[in-house]
C-alpha cells in the first residue's frame, strides 16, 4: 500500500547503541545484522509467537531471560533466514553467535538476546554472522542514524522501516521511548515474523515491565491481522535501561508510561498492517455491544479472516451480507436480529437486514487507503478494535511465486 | 479447474419425479427452479449450516420437518436469491410458495421442503416464482432427463452439474441411491451456498435417516474447504421413498447402505472442491498418528485455511515450512519434533526438520490437477482425510469484482 512512511520525531531513550551490520545472508545484498548494546542495570520482559513450532532464538532467548531473570545487555539480530526447524544444530549456532557477542562485550552469555527473521527450515551459517560481530559491535551508537540502520537490517519483505517514539515529561525529567518493528503480512517464500523492539530509559524492575507488555501487547499487536498466519519467530522486547532515573512505580507515572507504549505500538502494528503484502486497503474493524471483550475479538477475527469478506474490500464492495454471514460462522451465539453494520458512517445493514443506503457512497468511502466497518451486536457493553486489510490478487502472487 | 466431469451412471429411485423451471431470478436468464416430488410415505432427515445467519427456508425447512416428523412429499429450489436477511417478508415469500406447491399437489404445506440459494439480502420475488409453478410441476419426470434438468437448475457459479450415484443389489431386489448437489467454494459476490440432495428408494424410519445422515455428513462434507466461509444457507436433505421394499433395518442392509452412501457423498463433495472458483489443484491431505479424530480435523483445518500454504499450493511450491507453521498454529499441544510431512510419496520435513529431497519432483507431483499431502504427528493412531484446493489470483479476481 501506498502512503507516506510515519515520519515521527525520535527520542532516544539514554542507556541504548544501536548498529548494523552485513553477514551475505539475504539474496538481496541488503544489511542483515542489527545489533543493540544496554547499558548495565537494563532490564528486559519479552511477549513470543503462541505456535508450536518455535525458531532456535526463542528458545534460547526465554532461557536467558529466565536464567538473568531480565538482565539484557545486548540484542543480536539477524534477517535472511530464521533459524527454524533447524533442530540441535539451528540451537548451536544460536549460542555460538551470542557466545561471541558475549565475548566482545565481556558479558555473560545469558545477557545477550538473540532474534531471526527469514527463510526457514534452512541451517544458519553462524559463522558468516560470528565473522562480522567485531565490526558491528564497534559501529555501535546511540544516534539517529544508529537506529534507522537497525530498522533497516531488520526489513525481509518489508518495503520501509518501522518506527514509533514518544517522550512523557514528569517534574523536571523525562522518559523517552523508541519502537522499532518489521513485518509484512507474514512472507515473501518461506520468510516470515514480526520482530518488535521497544526501548525506553524508565526504572522497572522484569515483573513490571511483562505485565505492562502483556496489557499493551493484547490491546495493538495482537488486534492486527493481514493473513491470518502465526509465525514461528514473532517477538515483541521491552528494554528498560532506567537512566532517565524515573521510576514506573512512581505516582502518576504508570498511567501515562502504559498509553504512551499503547501510542507507540499501535503506530507500529499501524505500520505492519499497512505495509503488508498486496494491501491496497486497510480496514479498522469496530465491534461493538459485544458481552465481552473475548467475543468481540473473536468476532473480528472471523471478519477479519474470511477470505470473502478480504476480497470484496479488494473490489470496494459494499456486500454487507458477507460481513453478516462471517459474523455468523464465528462461533458466538449471537442472534443476526439484532446485529447493525456500518461502513464508514452509513448504517448498510440493520437489525441482520438489509437497509437502504447509498451504493455509491459506500463504494467510494471503501475505495480510501483505509477506513472503519463498525459491528454493532446488541448484546453488551463491550467493543474492541481490530486492524486488517484487504485481500488482492497482488498477495497471491507474491506469495504463490515458486522460488526454486 | 479444468478436468471431465464425473459421467457416472445415474441409477433412478424409485418414487421420485424431477422438474426444472426458469422465473427470471438469474441475471444470465438461466433455469432458476428445481422441483421434486416424492411419494406418498417418504421419509426425510436433513442437516443445516451451523452458521448462526439462518436463511428463510432452512428456518422453514427445519419447523415443517419437525411438524410432520420427516415425512416430504415435495422439494422446491430456486437458485439466484438466497432469501437470506429477508427477515419476516423472506419467510412470509418461502411459505407463500410452499403453500402454493401443496395446494397444486394436494398436500400437506408442511410436507413441502424449500431450499434457496443466490444473492443474500435482496428480497425474493415470491411472485415471479409461483406464477411458474404450474408449470413446473406439470413437467416432472421420473427420468435422466428431468434429473439432469434439476440438476443444472440448482447451479450459480457452479461450471457443472454435479451427480453421483449407486445401486446395491439384495437378494432378488435393489436399493437405488442418487445424490445430486450444487456448490462452488462458496461464491460469486453475494452468491453462496452448498445444497445436496439424497435420493433413495430405501425404506427408514426419519431418526434412522438423522442418523445416518449426520455420520455421512461428518466424513464427507464436513471434510472440505474451499475458502473456509460458512454459507448461511447449507443444506443437505436425504429423502427415502420406501418404494424398493427393502428396509434399512433389514439384516446386511445398514452397513451396504452406509457404505454406498458415504461413496457417493465422497464424490459429491470432491466435484464441489474441483469445481471450486479459481481452484487450479485439489489436495487430498491425509493426517496421520493423531490423538484423536478431533485434532487430526483441527490440524487439516489449520493447514486448509492458511493463506500462506494455500498460495503456495498454487505455485506448486513445496514450501513444507509453511505447512510446519500451520500445524503449530493449529492449537492443537503438538511436539513439531515429532511431525513428518510427505508431498506425494516424497517426505520433505522429518521429525521436524528439513530432510533432503528433490524439490523438482516434489514440483512436478504439485503441479498434477490433485495430489495428497501427508501429515504424521507421532501422537496416536487416529487419522483424517481432508480434500482442500489451492488459493490462486483467479479467486480473488472472481471474488474482488464490484458488481454494482
Amino acid at each position: 500500500m501506498k502512503h507516506r512512511a510515519s515520519l515521527t520525531r525520535i527520542y532516544l531513550p539514554a542507556g541504548f547503541r544501536f548498529s548494523a551490520g552485513l553477514a551475505g545472508l539475504k539474496a538481496s545484498g541488503l544489511p542483515d545484522l542489527a545489533f543493540v548494546e544496554a547499558a548495565p542495570g537494563t532490564k528486559a520482559a519479552a511477549v513470543f509467537t503462541k505456535n508450536r513450532v518455535v525458531a532456535a532464538p526463542l528458545e534460547v532467548g526465554r532461557a536467558h531471560l529466565a536464567k538473568t531473570r531480565g538482565g539484557v545487555r545486548a540484542v543480536i539480530v539477524n534477517s535472511g533466514n530464521a533459524n527454524c526447524a533447524t533442530g540441535q544444530s539451528g540451537l548451536r549456532a544460536c549460542r555460538r553467535i551470542c557466545d561471541e557477542v558475549a565475548n566482545l562485550l565481556r558479558i555473560e552469555l545469558e545477557q545477550v538476546f538473540p532474534s531471526s527473521t527469514g527463510i526457514i527450515g534452512v541451517p544458519l551459517p553462524a559463522q558468516k554472522v560470528i565473522a562480522k560481530l567485531a565490526r558491528l559491535l564497534d559501529d555501535r551508537s546511540a544516534t539517529e542514524q544508529g537506529v534507522h540502520r537497525f530498522a533497516r537490517a531488520i526489513m525481509t519483505t518489508d518495503t520501509r522501516p518501522k518506527l514509533a517514539s514518544a517522550r512523557l515529561r514528569f517534574g523536571n525529567g523525562h522518559v523517552n521511548l523508541l519502537g522499532i518493528a518489521k513485518g509484512s503480512g507474514m512472507i515473501h517464500p518461506q520468510l516470515a515474523t514480526m520482530l518488535v523492539y521497544l526501548f525506553t530509559d524508565l526504572t522497572a524492575p522484569p515483573a513490571e515491565l511483562r505485565r505492562l507488555l502483556k496489557t499493551v501487547c493484547d490491546q495493538t499487536f495482537n488486534c492486527i491481522s493481514v493473513d491470518g498466519d502465526t509465525s514461528t519467530n514473532d517477538t515483541v522486547l521491552l528494554l528498560a535501561s532506567g537512566e532517565s532515573g524515573i521510576r514506573l512505580s512512581e505516582a502518576g507515572i504508570r498511567i501515562r508510561f502504559q498509553k504512551a507504549l499503547v501510542e507507540v505500538c499501535q503506530s507500529l502494528a499501524q505500520q505492519i498492517v499497512c505495509d503488508g503484502e498486496g494491501v491496497q486497503h486497510v480496514i479498522r474493524l469496530r465491534i461493538e455491544q459485544a458481552k465481552n471483550q473475548d467475543e468481540a475479538l473473536r468476532i473480528a477475527r472471523a471478519i477479519a479472516h474470511s477470505l470473502l469478506v478480504k476480497t470484496a474490500w479488494a473490489g470496494a464492495d459494499p456486500n454487507w451480507g458477507r460481513i453478516l454471514a462471517a459474523v455468523g460462522a464465528s462461533g458466538v451465539a449471537l442472534d443476526p436480529r439484532r446485529v447493525t453494520i456500518s461502513i464508514g458512517n452509513q448504517p448498510v445493514c440493520r437489525h441482520g437486514l438489509s437497509c437502504k443506503f447509498d451504493r455509491r457512497r459506500a463504494h467510494a468511502e471503501m475505495s480510501k487507503p483505509s477506513y472503519e466497518i463498525r459491528v454493532r451486536l446488541g448484546r453488551g457493553r463491550a467493543a474492541a478494535s481490530y486492524l486488517t486489510a484487504d485481500l488482492t490478487a497482488e498477495y497471491v502472487r507474491i506469495n504463490a511465486d515458486y522460488s526454486t
